[in-house]
């Protein structure tokens, strides 16, 4: 079953990488006025029952994916 | 307008972060098969219209923000 993990900066959380490409944007001319850089992680894990993985990748992101302090995270199931 | 963007390595490209990520998920106890890591990046684009800001975040990263090389993109507006 394959999930993919979404990882993002908190509100309020300094992004620096964010800015840099919100600067290098406008530099290129494009109109934005935000931008902010999180990461994903597809996984393909070893659960046949979707809620399961759910639960699985949950703890997966508690444990070692985000960093609750500072990152927020989204768990989509692609089953 | 909000839009996301999700970059992944391509298929076939070493990722040596998704190995660590697998690697120590294992170590934590978790089954899991393959991990790929990649970035996300959301964006506050002055667009009014959806197709006319995907036809500028496309733009984007084709510029910027992903390397068509090693890396394919996909792009959602979110209104």
């Amino acid at each position: 079953m394959r999930a993919t993990v979404l990882v993002r900066p908190k509100q309020g959380i300094l992004d620096p990488q964010g800015e840099a490409v919100e600067t290098a944007l406008e530099h290129l001319g494009f109109s934005v006025s935000a931008a902010r850089v999180g990461k994903l992680v597809d996984i393909e894990i070893d659960a046949t029952d979707p809620a399961e993985a759910r639960a699985q990748v949950e703890k997966m992101c508690e444990q070692l994916l985000a960093n609750p302090l500072m990152e927020s995270y989204e768990v989509e199931i692609h089953g």
